[in-house]
């Protein structure tokens, strides 16, 4: 982790430089980005990730900054390297607008091909309301400093493959969902962690969009080894974070049929539930 | 409620006429609807009728049968009348396929305006394997005959004009999150009841993008009156339902900044999960 010192701001750090979207002068709404490979898990290019990169073009795209719901089809895989956004405004509000984008590779045989397509409403999350009447309360899971680091895990886990993104992820497992790790999962389909970012960069909205996707999957808790493919991925921003690390519970509550849904909720430091997400993915064989 | 005799079947029913498409002959993946002014409420086409209006469309689009993962933008509010649907394909794999699909309609000064934009997941759930791990479990509610029906509130409760889609439905509400119909909501943000369609006709995965959106909104039990109309709304169907009535629970957790989510489940008759929804939602001002 950072020190205090060499601290990363936001507009400053890994996540920015790595999601900077660059606008195309001559195409209005089309964006060119070189996807990193720095946010790799295993063979894959971190959907959350992804989806901040997207979001990233849209908060350009659109008159308002924040996504307040956004949804992604993840069609085929991405790899790192160029990719071009190509970004639709579907209608735009007075206090929330609507886009629609797309993330294009060129493969092999030089065609064109779609990985993502995204729909979100925008809005100013900092504009909104101060009314806030919630019974969701925060996860209960241990302080930072008991929980676990990807530097305790022994080299023989489940992950086989690239662990780029633990590199730039200051992700601590609460010990009860990190049993997997040495071979004791808990069977209950939970995962919990607290999130900054390695560079000590604050989250803002877009990193709140990498943050839903960041932890390892609830499948692990399950027993389950391999990779965890999501088809799709709904989030709702709620707020804007406070600074400091973020707690992000996971939880399935239903595998069936190959597929399982995994639920996340984002809380800040300052106990304000940011975020909601829910994706549905392709549960592992093993 | 329909006699067993002049019980409705999947294919012939009110749902299935009023959410029937026609196919452009020369325009491939365009269809033609009338909606119906018999699924409105207040003065608007109920959000889950619509949905399963588009999701009809991307059935007949696409080469698998089931919206796995379906999510809806609300652009514009729809009105009864005619409507276009537009349909793309945008990947048909072996298992799943990815469309899109937008209903427009005719503006009084002739133009065409988008209403509703939906990106979907397609599959076949009575081919998905069989396993089922699940941790969820069925609502704890009343039986069908100790919940209560529409017929049973007073006439001053905090829905004022169309209820004409509750003359479709067959819904009884638990009585525990029916207080708002006499003045005395719970508080807690919830909403349950047992679904079926007035005329008889089972459920299907269609009429589950329909059952999502049916109950009152759970505003009502939080003291809320008027509108809460839905910015988005995503639906994963996760089992073919079992004849019967459905069993829908909505859950708000967290009203902010002028804006809630609903978590609905929707369990069949056999005890299985058959559809989880999300939406979020404007908050009423009331």
């Amino acid at each position: 982790m950072a020190t205090a010192a060499a601290r990363a701001a936001i507009g400053d750090s890994e996540f920015d430089r790595d999601t900077a979207v660059v606008p195309r002068a001559d195409e209005p709404g089309t964006y060119d980005i070189d996807l990193s490979a720095g946010w790799t898990i295993i063979a894959a290019v971190n959907g959350g990730y992804l989806l901040a990169v997207l979001g990233r073009a849209l908060r350009d795209a659109l008159p308002h900054p924040d996504p307040l719901t956004i949804t992604a089809h993840y069609l085929t895989a991405s790899q790192p390297g160029p990719a071009v956004i190509r970004t639709q405004t579907l209608r735009a509000g007075r206090t929330m607008s609507t886009g629609q984008a797309s993330l294009y590779q060129t493969d092999e045989q030089g065609r064109e091909v779609e990985r993502i397509r995204v729909i979100a409403g925008y809005g100013d999350l900092s504009a909104l309301p101060d009314d806030v009447r919630t019974s969701a309360t925060p996860p209960a899971m241990p302080s930072y400093a008991d929980c676990v680091s990807s530097d305790d895990a022994p080299d023989d886990g489940p992950v086989t493959g690239s662990t780029a993104i633990l590199e730039r992820l200051d992700l601590r497992l609460d010990p009860a969902t990190a049993g997997w790790a040495i071979g004791m999962p808990s069977g209950a389909g939970d995962m919990r962690g607290w999130l900054g970012l390695a560079d000590g960069r604050d989250h803002d909205p877009l990193s709140l969009l990498l943050a839903v996707d960041a932890l390892p999957p609830t499948a692990f808790d399950l027993g389950l080894k391999g990779w965890t493919p999501t088809l799709e991925l709904t989030v709702h921003l709620r707020a804007v974070p406070a600074p400091g690390p973020l707690r992000v519970a996971l939880t399935t509550r239903n595998l069936a049929g190959g597929l399982l849904e995994e639920d996340a909720e984002v809380w800040d430091s300052a106990d304000r539930l940011v975020a909601q997400a829910r994706q549905l993915a392709r549960a592992p064989r093993g």
